[in-house]
């Protein structure tokens, strides 16, 4: 979907992101795409992300959870850390929050045209602590329930010392695109017939055994949210 | 092992990358690093980074491949693309690059005590482009070589029109830190008796059949190293 297409009626515009002169790509523009259901599909089956600011001048990326709610992104830390400091100044705190799933390893006949093939989902905007007490609850539940869902009713809520320690800062998804490279390896026609195997080696997201806490009471059964996993 | 542990002997420097204010994490210090050989294990089993740079005063984060060369990391991409151009400026582009393996999902039985088993590198530096065709051979084999290993050797290398399309850009590992979550939930003690399972659920690198690209000749074997990736 290029983003003079989804400008020009209302219905494509509530489907896509706005593109913007950061949201579109220099380079494999083909592959870049705005499309709404497409980038919650990503950030939905992702679970960790990596946040960048800026610190000092100096860019910062760091691994975190993360959750969707609607159009929001949220990510939750101590109170003490950096990044989430920043976004409790006013101002909030400059982010770009990106997601990658790799889905396999493109092998192609010349080294130039070997590649990964993924979906990823880069976030650009200003990140603000969020101090309303129903939004902390919510997202706190959506970051639970995000990496494993159903659980956040089936663990002990945060309470209130937990909740004193605990920030959660929102992003909200309005300058956004995704990237996506799909299929099997691009060689040149010249190459076609060489000598060595080409084609896809294909990732696949997979879970061992849960394995249960030391003392956990042998009674309680692993939950199928954990077993089913398995099956994804 | 604590940056000051690491300073005191040769042969603990040797092993260790000096820790500076911005590889001291200000949280969970106890979960990182300096130790050379756990950083590049953790270089060396992932190979996708997220590249963090400044653009305009904002953070961006993208992902790409990567590849170790003893204490010097190679990242490619096209000659047009942006990072990699600032990175042929003559002050270099200050980077920050992040690996992160996912290793499990840790199911405490309060909500707060949930988190992720990992282990994650971060390196802070200045990338510059690397101009020296033997060293961008040498990149080069390596960033194929690091996501299949041996292939470099089991395809077509680049010719002169694709070197001249592929801009290769080196960081040093000198500022540099690894952290590690890893073993089970670490619940309070008044929780240990809740009835909720808690645990750690099992995150493994897997992969599926190898699928030849359209058109292969079908005399071509898959290459063992296709197949032995499986048993991983």
């Amino acid at each position: 979907m290029s983003p003079a297409a989804s400008a020009t009626t209302t219905e494509t515009s509530d489907d896509a992101y706005r593109a913007t002169e950061r949201t579109v790509p220099t380079r494999s523009r083909e592959r870049a795409s705005w499309d709404r259901d497409l980038v919650h599909s990503v950030l939905d089956e992702g679970y960790v992300c990596h946040l960048g600011f800026v610190r000092d001048g100096a860019p910062v990326v760091l691994p975190t959870l993360y959750a969707r709610v609607g159009e929001r992104l949220y990510v939750h830390g101590s109170t003490g850390s950096r990044p989430l400091r920043g976004a409790g100044e006013e101002a909030g705190l400059p982010v770009c929050l990106t997601v990658t799933l790799v889905d396999g390893i493109v092998l192609a006949r010349s080294a130039f045209h070997h590649s990964i093939n993924y979906r990823s989902v880069v976030v650009h905007g200003t990140a603000y602590e969020v101090t309303d007490p129903a939004e902390r609850a919510t997202a706190l539940d959506a970051l639970v329930n995000h990496i494993v869902p159903g659980r956040a009713d089936d663990s002990r809520r945060a309470n209130a010392k937990e909740l004193a320690a605990t920030a959660v800062i929102r992003l909200d998804l309005e300058e956004v695109s995704a990237k996506i490279r799909s299929g099997g390896p691009n060689d040149d026609p010249e190459d076609l017939t060489l000598p060595y195997w080409s084609g896809v080696l294909p990732v696949v997201p997979a879970y061992g055994t849960p394995l249960p806490a030391v003392g956990l009471d042998p009674a309680i059964a692993t939950p199928s949210y954990l077993t089913r996993r398995g099956e994804m």
